[in-house]
């Protein structure tokens, strides 16, 4: 019985961790564990190997993904989707785990329609924007990530009477965004999921200006800029201008998607893949998911993921109502 | 309407952040925040203050509790506990948010039968050892404390074709050295709530560096030396005799202790304290503990979480068993 | 004795264990310190204290800096510096110390010689961009910092075969980038000391990335965009067009200016404010500026510091020749 | 024409920035590096390989040393250095640039006498306690290691009104514990280079904890204990019994020598082995050993690093003296 784990569309912390305990539970099981690299392009590719311990060994604490990923344009036609099956086949492999977002999902949803190959996939994405999961891999370290440069910038901010404006990543989600306004004690948070009224917050500002407050700092998420054409740009314009205080804006970029992973994200690697190798060594698998809620790991389907859109939970969305107005 | 917080017993991550929070959503709510400082001891002595933002101002990253704690004999004494109570009469509060453990819960819990001063408990421990509730405050930023310390020993003993023991905090407790055991990749885990046998382990570490293993990492938690004899430095002996290994130890100590708490923490200490404002001004509260379980925050009553002891769940038990053996 | 600290122009880390180690240091010497809040502007305004042990409790693992800075524009004007001087004669301050750059140096020089009040400047800026001095404080957490943010980016640049662009502070001088090139690994440095040549560096990657090569990381000085018309975003699309990668480009901004001070840094930070406040008490000293040389302290005049531009010692560019072709 | 490198004695950060510039500036200069794994062990067992781009790629920040150390007795023997000779010449190599101790280069110096292999030794120990080089490799990623812990540590120790001792690396030399003490503002000092006087500190902290002090931090290096009976233990009781304040202490043990390497100390490995190269490379160099001081690299004999032993500068000294009464 052998079985093939991959990574595939935006890389994240946790990554690795996974990978390891993906390996080490095989060898535990007597299971053969392969690894494909690339991801869905390597698939196409043959790029894929039988694992070793030394594959993985020493992986645990490194960001990013060791067997790399990709987006893969090629894997939508169905010849290049044979071509991997036929990869597969030289291998014997039947199984596959992936890790990435529903899209990654969806092609292999297709690919097990096509031939056959049960898989089951682990949601891992910053942005914490899967439907059917509150936690996505990855996020934890994230968000630490975002911490300390936070840290670091109201430092300097602080020493100099200024406002900073720190745009997150998260695609349409104000996951990120919204948490690490709470955490990093920030007086101002925008993301697509809340409203905010500039002409409130401004007097708010305003106000605890003359009060004495010596810095503001405001966490923007990236989303915002499409939806309601508040860019990052025009948030420093408006703190300048409208609230008198000079401004810096950080964006904050690809340093969100890398360093050594938490204990959290390692803990959920660990499980996601364990009980995911559990779930699909059952004869009666079908192809699936395996989401996180109320500390229990289940399984969905394909089709209940992509039935919604991920909404951030009510109460998290209310401890950021008074940094909106 | 006036409320205060005090933090008692050990210190750990997460409790400045709760006290910030405290002071903020109680402005915000439109109630006076009382700071008592240095925990039962300053309550029994007077210790209380007045919050003003400039007292929680830029606490949100230091690790500790700045309004300090401690561990109170006198507090078990009705006369100092009529002390105390006085003390709070003449600011006029009669509201208490008490971040802690048991110990400090059952002792408040006497004071709010003594004298009717309402209180919630928030459960705030490193050690993760309160039954009623998955979570407790600091458990988060310990851990990754651990993991930063175990992959620096990893690195140097890697180096050396050395094991390592890593001892851990936890009190009777194994979840720390359990979960950092899992995360960090060790090849030993030994923890009071599981067996293990030091034969069939012992046969597969030398099997191992037969193969090539080129160091070992063993995790052990406090609680095993009281339990069963097992001291870190009896390990260490094993190891090098009947192994056949290099080894060295490390008592991590109080490093684990202090601290920039985590984002985790920081949501966490939010939420705690949020919910527990809300709860202690409902006309009908009772005096309780805020839990969290099952990604809900509840409240229960201190018999309920005096009702029984601790227990790692089973899932993250079974993670670890291929590490007993 | 009366003697007063500032700081002036852009914060650094480092900045507190300096005000901290002034404070200690006058106590221990029986000297009045005082703080000069918010820079030149406050010494014009008259934010003056008298500092107290609690005033610099806790602040040595701070970045930025816990009395503020500023730049002035009201310091040009002899009148404002009148102002100045009388603020100082309210309290009896004849001496300053001034961390910061030359600009706050000469400000400082005009107003000993309008008013006699003796001065010694302490080089501090991340920019390491002052003359007559081989270190300036600051520098080192600056380094640190850029290279956790460098591993973090490369983590998700090798997941992904794809180049990244790391654009660093440092004005017009490249030390920032030169070194973090050098000791993040960088396969291409572009900084405004070193003549690079596009297209056989084009050559040379193209050749790597046919070998197996998985990422590029190139950092980059913000002072070429000035002086060569080589901004980070055409770079970016070389990178793209011509040597046929994905690439991702981060403008690390304001977080280079925070963050706990390094060892280093605090060390610097100590000594520099012990011998800057003995040469001050000397009954001969003149007003003069601090620097660092082959491990020694000296004082040279701000004559000397103004007379020529700084320039990174060759065996250090020596090191980089190699990420330039 | 054919080089190796090895890493011996203690295992240190920046060891691996060292042999990742070995292998790149070999290349660059076409000659052929070669890697001697587990130390002068491995030069014996004949554990020596030919160095690829793919060895050293990533190693950068890792701690500790990828090629593995050993502390050797059977060197000492004729045989077993005929041996490693014969190991060398099987693959041509007639160079050595080895990182480690006084020892280590002492031990080459006789494989030198025996056989003519030519060596140059860097300095490579936290301890810094080599003579004749005002720094060795390592220290700075040492002393940041410990300054975190600290920083950690004194966050708990402040929330109880606490005393903490924290013993550091270090052998019979203060250093680690000096710049350590003094950087995190440690208000005791315990090193064998200097004098103290328990009964003037126990005054001085008694009126200092009577005056409002909160917490104590005690450094203390770990030479003490065998100089001069003064065990970190003693001191704890010391502290409670004389001064009266309750103690915990730390021993930071092997997490000081592992850690990503800082920015200097990176920097350091490149310039140490690029200059080591260049020195080696020369018709008529002599073995010996590369040294910085007064910021320049220079080479001297081993007979002079064996001549005196190493003394910590007077500046830095005076700098803790109010530290030691």
């Amino acid at each position: 019985m052998a079985i093939a784990i991959l990574t595939s569309g935006g890389d994240c912390a946790g990554m690795n961790p996974a990978i390891k305990q993906f390996v080490d539970y095989c060898f535990n099981k007597k299971i053969e564990p392969f690894l494909i690299y690339d991801g869905l392009e390597g698939l196409i590719d043959g790029n894929i190997k039988k694992a070793s311990y030394d594959d993985v060994a020493g992986i645990m604490h490194e960001g990013g993904t060791k067997i790399r990923s990709s987006r893969s344009k090629r894997f939508f036609d169905l010849e290049y989707r044979k071509q991997a099956f036929e990869n597969l086949q030289k291998h014997g492999i039947d199984k596959l785990i992936i890790l990435g977002g529903d899209g990654s999902f969806r092609a292999l949803d297709q690919f097990y329609k096509d031939f056959g190959i049960k898989f089951i996939g682990i949601p891992a994405t910053i942005d914490n924007d899967i439907f059917g999961t509150e936690y996505c891999l990855g996020v934890d370290t994230a968000l630490n990530i975002i911490r300390e440069a936070t840290d670091a910038i109201r430092d300097t901010s602080a020493s100099f009477k200024r406002a900073c404006v720190i745009e997150t990543m998260g695609r349409d989600c104000g996951y990120l965004a919204l948490v690490s306004a709470i955490t990093c004690g920030a007086e101002v948070c925008m993301i697509p999921e809340l409203d905010y009224d500039l002409e409130v917050i401004g007097k708010r500002l305003k106000q605890e200006l003359k009060e004495g407050r010596k810095y503001i700092v405001c966490v923007v998420a990236e989303g915002c800029s499409k939806n309601r054409c508040t860019t990052t740009n025009e948030l420093v314009r408006w703190l300048e201008e409208d609230v008198g205080i000079e401004t810096r804006a950080t964006i904050l970029g690809h340093i969100q998607r890398g360093g050594n992973p938490t204990v959290y994200d390692r803990l959920m690697a660990s499980e996601f893949v364990t009980f995911a190798i559990e779930e699909i060594l059952k004869e009666d698998s079908e192809s699936s998911v395996i989401v996180y809620n109320k500390s229990e790991f289940q399984f969905v389907s394909i089709d209940y993921v992509n039935s919604s859109k991920y909404e951030i939970k009510k109460e998290l969305l209310d401890l950021a109502r008074r940094l909106v107005n």
